[in-house]
């Protein structure tokens, strides 16, 4: 198959897109914190407005990039009503909701509905591990029954090396049968190209995001629904070209995606969300933004220095 | 070494176990559920009361066999408020407050130290893997220096294979050097006796406990405090007849040692939580008994009628 037919066979099927709870390039967003390492509402919000004018379709908030679990569930309400109140608009925000304790999860679904925002990413409960599907599918269920809102749409956070416990398909499906349009998709981030293509070939109806910006534009071939990548908190531009070349069938996706991986590639070999943090407050000057919160330490600053070099030399403009 | 030198030898150094901050038999309570799957205050009291009365030196509220991590803070707090004003002494109670998120690890340490309550059974932050020792030194410390309680003693929860983050010699001997006191010992959750004993040697001043019954006798022998075990759910005289045995140097420890592992080795064969709560239901005609939080699932029947039946046929009087 030549290039050129490639990219025509590649054409999107743009009215698909519009079918899914949400697709584009969603960023998860790192959580500035101030001194007392609380959430720095100031500057939380000003990264918010700055991912969304350079091109990122959404926000999920509230994911293992945003630190969520290291929160109280007080403080990821607060800052939520924040958010809101200032007035990022509800259906562009996705919101981290799932927790070890199925009343937290529930308090937070709610908080998050009564808000306006429909779409909730949601972690199974994590403490207890080889936990049976019948043990998750209640866990959900439960969550749903008690919410009771049509309007709800859920994408399930599948990230075993983190969570510890998986999300099967076998779960996903007896999920979708007693509560379609509710169970919208799925977050895979495993980090496994043949585990996505598995979802989007089982699911083809669902919301599946690649959890990073590596398999977007392979993701967005097999019908996938964009990326949510913590790599957008830095490179919401170069993520969002990925897609929109993609889109627009220009033939310049995949120059774009191999210049978005190379970047994600010196990241990952690196403790993600520090690194992350370190570059915000090194191209923002901003000091502050290389705090995180316990069990997480600051990113090295002699690593961060070398880090920093190594994203010159390869031309990357995070301005 | 014959028998009787093997018990002279273990002669037990009953002042050693007096400057632990626990020692003995202590149970982490299964917690009974109303219909609603809230905690039911009546069963739950009247279950740590029988625990107490049957042999447990103490109860240790709110870890793994509790479901501890599937309740809210609120529903914590109000149940460990339930238990302390109905008269159950402080001093016989552990707490688990460790969580995901150190303010509320901060404000269940406070709340327990406020009804009177020193000692807690204390998780990492378990949501992040691969953590560093520094990230769990820090989140250990911030709690520490919130409560700001010099009566505070800490049991370290090492249970790799549930929380998925261990802790490590190196944190523990540093968290000793910056609170001595403090931090009061370790629940051994591995189930690896090599880890227990290299504890042992390396932390001879500290509360060691081995997480099973089965190394109980090995532990006392060996220095340790006792056991800290689900188990004594079900069988609480047959495990402090172990530890009286060793403590008077009867010549029976043994034997009561083997039998009291014969159980457990039976129990391991199951899904540990529901299966107790099965038991236990059983020996007190409480159907109730036998809910459990999600993620976890009841026992099943069938398999919940096999193990009743294993269990009588092995002569196990739990009654």
């Amino acid at each position: 198959m030549s290039a050129t037919s490639d990219i025509i066979a590649a054409a999107p099927d743009r009215s698909r897109l519009d079918t899914l709870a949400a697709h584009g390039v969603w960023a998860p967003p790192l959580i500035p914190l101030d001194t007392a390492l609380a959430p720095h509402r100031e500057l939380c919000l000003a990264h918010l407005r700055w991912l969304l004018a350079r091109g990122c379709h959404g926000i999920a908030l509230f994911g293992t990039t945003s630190e969520a679990n290291s929160f109280s569930l007080a403080e990821r309400m607060a800052l939520l009503e924040h958010v809101v109140h200032a007035g990022l608009a509800p259906e562009r925000l996705m919101v981290g909701t799932g927790c070890c304790a199925v009343p937290d999860s529930i308090r937070l679904t709610r908080h998050a509905l009564e808000l306006g925002c429909k779409k909730m990413l949601m972690l199974p409960p994590f403490y207890y591990k080889s936990i049976s599907d019948e043990g998750l599918y209640q866990s959900y269920s439960h969550v749903i029954e008690a919410v009771a809102d049509a309007g709800l749409r859920i994408i399930l956070y599948h990230f075993p090396k983190m969570s510890a416990v998986p999300i099967s398909f076998e779960l996903i499906e007896r999920l979708l049968g007693a509560y379609p349009g509710i169970i919208a998709g799925v977050k895979d981030s495993s980090g496994d190209w043949a585990h996505t293509a598995a979802l989007l070939e089982r699911f083809p109806a669902l919301t599946i995001f690649p959890g990073s910006e590596t398999l977007l534009l392979e993701g967005l071939r097999a019908g996938g629904a964009g990326c949510l990548t913590a790599g957008a908190n830095i490179n919401p531009a170069g993520i969002r070209q990925v897609f929109d070349a993609w889109y627009r069938g220009t033939g310049e996706a995949q120059a774009a995606q191999a210049k978005a991986s190379d970047l994600r590639r010196v990241l990952d070999q690196h403790a993600l969300i520090p690194a992350l943090k370190h570059v915000l407050a090194h191209h923002q000057a901003e000091p502050q933004w290389r705090a995180v919160r316990p069990p997480l330490v600051r990113f090295d600053e002699a690593m961060g220095e070398a880090l920093i070099a190594e994203l010159d030399a390869r031309g990357f403009n995070l301005a």
